[in-house]
C-alpha cells in the first residue's frame, strides 16, 4: 500500500467507528454544541472503570489514597508557569467574558443583534482551561512539604484545542490520575507500580495493550529537543492499544516529572530537598471507546467477566 | 442593625466559614490556580450524594433513568441560541487559542518572553464554557421527537464568571440534573415530583430547607421583565437553606421551561406539538458545603444516620 492508501484506510476506519458509536448511542451527537456527549452505555462503562481502578488502588494502598478534585479551569498564569504557553500554544484555551457596564452592554447587544463580532468586545478574565489534570494539584501544594505517604487520586477535565473527526481524539476529555510526590526513588517506584497495575487491569478487561516510551508533541522553540529528552530519559511511557488496524492509540500514560513541578512550585521534602513527582493518567473516554471497539458495540454481548468487573448487570 | 452592619456581619460569617473549610481540608486553596479544589471529605460527601440521588431516582423511575454526560465546553453558538449572550453576558466564558503558524509563533513567544499581552495574539475558537448543565442535552435532541418516558440524568460542569470570596459562590461548579421532556402536564409533573423528592432527601440528610419562587439575575435589555415573568409564571423554584445567619442560599432549583427549548431546538412530541421541558438541578458543591456547615467540619462527628445514607464509614 502507498502512504496515501494507508491514510485513506485509517480515515475510513475512523469514520466507520465514529458512525457505529453514534448508531449504538455510545456517543451522542449534538450538532449545535459541536462536541459529542456520552450515552448510557459509555456512562456505565466509564463509572465502572472509575470504581474498578479506585477499588484496586485501595486494595494496594489503603489509607494512602487521598481523593481530591479540581475545577476544569484555573488561572492563566498556570499555563505560563508550567511552560504550556511556550510548548503547546496551539492546544491551550483562555477564557474571555463581558466585563463592561450598561453603556458597553448596549454596544455589545447592538453588535450581537446585527450578527457582528460581539466576541471582540469581551475582555480576558485571567482564566484558562486546565491542560493536564495534575497541574492544579501542584498549585495547591505550592510552598508546602510533600507527604510521600499520600497517593493523590483525582479526575480532571482537560482541554486540548485539536479539532478532529477521530472519536479517540476529543478536545475535552477526562483523565483519571494517581499522583505521588517524594524522592526520585519513590516517584519512579510509583511509575513502575502503576505501569504494572494498569497492564493487569487491561488484561482483566481483556484489552490487549503494549507499553512504549513516548514523547509529547512540543511546539516550536526547543520542541524537538524537549521531545528527544523525554525519550532519552524515559520520562513518559504510554499504554497503547490497536483501535484502528495497524496503528496504536494511547489510552493511558505515566510521566516521571523529576523535580520539574517540585522546583516550579517550591515543594520540598522533609530533608529540605526538592520533591520529585510522577503520575499515571487514564484517558477515560479513550479507554471506554477502546473497550467498545474490542468487545463490540452491543454492551450486553460483552464477555461476562468484563461486565462483572465493571459492575454492569446484563 | 443598619444595612451596613448586616453586610459586615455577612462578610465576617463568609470569611469564617471559608477559613474553617480550608483548615479542615473541605476546600483546597491553590493560590496560583486561583480556584479552590475539593479535599477528601468533600469528595466523599459529593460522591455519596450522587449515589444517594441516583439510587432514589432508580427506585422511583427504574429503567426510565437515562444517564448521559456532556463536556464542560460547547459551541459559542449555544450561548446565542439559548439567549445567554443577551441575558447574562457578564457570566459567560468564551475560549481563545493560538491558531497561527511558525511565524506567528515566533511573535507570540517574543511577546510572552517580554511579559507582554500574548493573549491579545490568540484567536476565537468558536467554543465557550457550558452555562447550564442541560443545554447540551437540548442540542443533542435537536430535530428529534422527544421520548417522555426518558428521565435524563447528568452531571454538568458549569461556568459563571462571578468572582467572589464566598465559598457558596464558585465560578466553576457542578450541577447534577434530572431533565424530562413531554407535554406541559408531564413537564410540570416532573417539577412537582422532584421538588418533593429533593425536600425528602434534604430531610433525610437533616438539612432544614425552604422552597421559594425565584428568578434569574437577567442582565440589561428586558432583564426586569424576564425576571418578573419567571416569578409570575412560577417557572423557577429554589430550595434554600440558611448557611449564613439571616440569609438564604439556594442549593437546588427546579425550572419549568415551557416550550422554550422545544421551540429553539425543534424538538417535537409524537402528536407534532412542541415538546415542553423541566429540570431539577442540585448545586453539588453548595449541597456539600451546606451539609458541612450544618453538621460540622469534622466529618466523623456527623449524625450516624447521615453518614450511613451517604455510604461513608467512620
Amino acid at each position: 500500500m502507498t502512504i496515501s492508501e494507508t491514510g485513506d484506510l485509517l480515515t475510513a476506519q475512523r469514520r466507520a467507528f465514529h458512525e457505529g458509536l453514534i448508531e449504538h448511542e455510545w456517543l451522542l451527537p449534538a450538532r449545535a454544541a459541536m462536541l459529542l456527549g456520552l450515552g448510557p452505555k459509555s456512562v456505565a462503562v466509564y463509572d465502572g472503570l472509575v470504581a474498578l481502578i479506585a477499588i484496586t488502588a485501595r486494595d494496594l494502598f489503603a489509607a494512602e489514597v487521598t481523593p481530591v478534585r479540581f475545577p476544569p479551569i484555573f488561572a492563566v498564569g498556570m499555563l505560563e508557569r508550567t511552560g504550556y504557553v511556550a510548548s503547546f500554544p496551539q492546544l491551550l484555551g483562555t477564557i474571555n467574558s463581558f466585563l463592561g457596564g450598561p453603556s458597553e452592554y448596549r454596544e455589545l447587544i447592538a453588535e450581537y443583534d446585527r450578527g457582528g463580532d460581539w466576541q471582540a468586545m469581551l475582555d480576558t478574565t485571567g482564566l484558562a482551561l486546565v491542560s493536564a489534570a495534575c497541574h492544579p494539584l501542584f498549585a495547591h501544594l505550592e510552598g508546602s512539604t510533600a507527604d510521600a505517604g499520600k497517593l493523590y487520586e483525582l479526575t480532571g477535565e482537560c482541554f486540548r484545542h485539536e479539532p478532529s473527526e477521530d472519536p479517540m481524539r476529543l478536545m475535552s476529555f477526562r483523565q483519571r490520575e494517581y499522583v505521588r510526590l517524594g524522592t526520585e526513588i519513590q516517584a519512579k517506584e510509583h511509575r513502575r507500580q502503576w505501569l504494572e497495575i494498569a497492564q493487569q487491569l487491561f488484561a482483566q478487561l481483556q484489552l490487549p495493550v503494549d507499553v512504549v516510551p513516548a514523547n509529547d508533541a512540543f511546539f516550536g522553540r526547543g520542541g524537538a529537543m524537549l521531545a528527544a529528552n523525554q525519550l532519552e530519559t524515559e520520562a513518559k511511557f504510554e499504554i497503547v492499544t490497536e483501535v484502528y488496524e495497524g496503528t496504536q492509540t494511547a489510552i493511558s500514560s505515566t510521566n516521571f516529572h523529576g523535580d520539574h513541578f517540585g522546583r516550579d512550585f517550591a515543594i520540598a521534602l522533609e530533608d529540605g530537598s526538592v520533591a520529585q513527582s510522577a503520575c499515571i493518567g487514564f484517558g477515560m473516554e479513550r479507554v471506554v471507546l477502546a473497550l467498545a471497539n474490542r468487545h463490540g458495540l452491543k454492551l450486553d454481548e460483552w464477555p461476562a467477566g468484563v461486565l462483572t468487573l465493571l459492575g454492569i448487570q446484563k
